[in-house]
């Protein structure tokens, strides 16, 4: 037990050192280049840290922002400096894969309220020098979008060939064409919806409530306080990981097995392996999440609702928008069920939008996007092909 | 803040009180009449609480005993002394209501390891004074159908008409049967498993590991130190609650409804009405029920799994049953999806046993079962109608 807190304690320190020293590049942006925020307040100075791939043609043309999901980071293809584990995304993005880099200039960006180097709320707030907490304003989707627009300005970046993502990802996917059409050629918006459910509100709200219940939380000022709720943030993400997995793939992979043992124990261990893995799961999170960072980015799932933002009707998101849109969703995702994709689809439909849409067959889950899906990799590379073509990238 | 912990100081008691000195009808079973767990360990001295509405008539043919669900009590038709409120299934139970009372002799006993009279964790345990906290054994569903047959038998009857119940209720039903197949004239099991599921396995353990991660359980021995784990049972409760509704119902009821306010907040107070809902479920829910109780029910419930008591053949735990079944599953349940019914189905049919199947058209989700289902209700009049001629009740 020992052991193991010495090991967390010093993989926590390194987790926590991105957040204020991040090991990627990272743009800042001072007094005179603010951010104004859907909460109504200037967020300045703020800063983004950033990783690329791949090099930018001479046309600039290439440019592919892949938009992280809530627990990921800017990591997609490379390894992370706080895990030391593979990138996030390795089976999508690299030599030859669906997201070429010998093709493509790839860039991830940390979102905005993140803990790898982007400001968030484990972030020095500049006025005392601590950290932010919940003294960082409540970030949105669209604000996200709107930081990594101005990182894209610095970086001479004028129009995306392609803006892809999954989950929390693919919000900012649409909110991207919603906000900056002009500036995307092509869109893959997986896995997501254009407005979050009851039900996933719920799940949120679970996930918030179990950091909040932790003592060592200290509203949201345990940086400061030396602690950390890691005992909260770890059943925050039991309860999301369950809703990222299929009944089917939990069955497959665990079903009522036994975790290194012949018979129940009659006690309250781990007896099955479901419960092993989700307790790993909770662990591990924890020594490479930030818990305030946890609450920011479900909050902002939370509070996207992209039609309420264009009087009601999604169509008025993507009026006129020139975009090429590939909306992707998987059979047995319960999290975004193929419906909500649908509802995409229709509003870019009655937008007169140019959409294809692919629901593609698997008992994964949520998660799907992340892992090895065939159908989804050969999607996305014909439809990157032919969007390429037309850009005249071939 | 202070008005409210005063209150649910009060609450608690009771609560509590319940479990010591009950204020249901209780047997006591001494030292002659142990308890012989599937744990391997004899429980004694111990004791049901239970209530009966109706009377037993002269052939005492007419019993129906209800099993009631994981946060249920026996108060079923009678309003609850903890909560002052109206009985847990008063829609079903009462005169002239499918389980007629002027026709029936209705028993419902809180379960073994219970917090409401019955002996559980919030009992004394007997060798110290003390309430049992986690020294109690890990108590199953089939020790749980024992102690109710104990029960029956101090009551005096030998056969019962019908059993009854819902989810955990079900599995009570199931096992029933397969353990007493000639006290069961007719078995009712509602939106239940032969077995849990690990996705079933896995939210139960997320409440478990909230409930455990709040410093106040104290290693389950905070009755004894004076304590609650409140936060951490409410978000298991929490965790729990948006698994017994369906999608649909959480959209139809609130959407993404806003609270109290015209718009969002940018905060972390409960913006939506879903939130405020689901975190006064999780206050609710702390004032009535004990959190070592809902670590036993859990843990009974993800070990039940009735086919591998009987060599890995659901069929053979139904060998030559004489009872007749009415399985009932809902459309919009996915905590026990209608498949898992149909499993149950297949066992009974594999054994040539007496049984009807409906799936009931809902949008309401697991917890429909405890609601207005006027299907449900219809089905289960028509049963009971039948399986009553069948047995003379007419």
């Amino acid at each position: 037990m020992s052991t193991q807190d010495v090991k967390t304690a010093k993989v926590s320190a390194s987790a926590r050192n991105e957040a204020v020293e991040p090991s990627s590049p990272f743009m800042e942006f001072g007094p005179r280049k603010p951010l104004r925020l859907d909460a109504g307040v200037d967020l300045t100075p703020f800063q983004i840290a950033y990783q690329t791939y791949g090099s930018l043609n001479e046309a600039r043309s290439n440019a592919v922002l892949i938009c992280h999901a809530l627990t990921g980071d800017q990591h997609v293809a490379s390894t992370s400096p706080v895990t030391g584990k593979p990138g996030g995304w390795e089976t999508m993005v690299g030599p030859g894969l669906p997201i070429d880099t010998d093709r493509y200039f790839v860039i991830c960006s940390n979102v905005l309220g993140g803990c790898l180097g982007t400001t968030g709320p484990a972030s020095p707030n500049p006025t005392t020098g601590e950290a932010y907490g919940l003294d960082l304003p409540v970030i949105t989707v669209h604000d996200m979008v709107r930081a990594q627009s101005m990182l894209l300005d610095e970086l001479g970046i004028e129009s995306l060939f392609t803006v892809i993502g999954g989950s929390m990802g693919g919000m900012q996917v649409l909110q991207w064409a919603a906000s900056f059409p002009d500036r995307v050629f092509s869109a893959i918006p997986i896995a997501t919806g254009a407005r979050h459910s009851a039900q996933n509100i719920a799940f949120h709200e679970v996930g918030r409530q179990a950091i909040m219940a932790d003592p060592d939380w200290r509203g949201g000022k345990y940086i400061a306080e030396g602690v950390s709720p890691r005992k909260g943030l770890s059943v925050a993400r039991m309860a999301a990981h369950v809703t990222y997995l299929s009944e089917a793939a939990l069955h497959r992979k665990f079903g009522r097995s036994l975790q290194d043992r012949d018979a129940l124990t009659f006690g309250f261990d781990a007896d099955f392996q479901i419960e092993s893995y989700l307790r790993h799961q909770g662990m591990t999170f924890v020594d490479r999440f930030d818990a305030n960072s946890y609450l920011y980015m479900t909050r902002a799932m939370d509070y996207f609702d992209l039609a309420e933002d264009y009087g009601g009707a999604l169509a008025n998101a993507f009026k006129g928008c020139p975009t090429r849109f590939c909306v992707m969703s998987f059979t047995s995702d319960w999290l975004f069920p193929t419906a909500e994709s649908r509802e995409i689809v229709h509003g870019l439909n009655a937008a007169a939008a140019n959409v294809s849409f692919v629901e593609i067959e698997t008992d994964k889950g949520h998660d799907s996007f992340l892992l090895d899906e065939p159908e989804m990799f050969r999607t996305i590379d014909g439809f990157l092909q032919g969007a390429g073509r037309l850009r005249g990238l071939s």
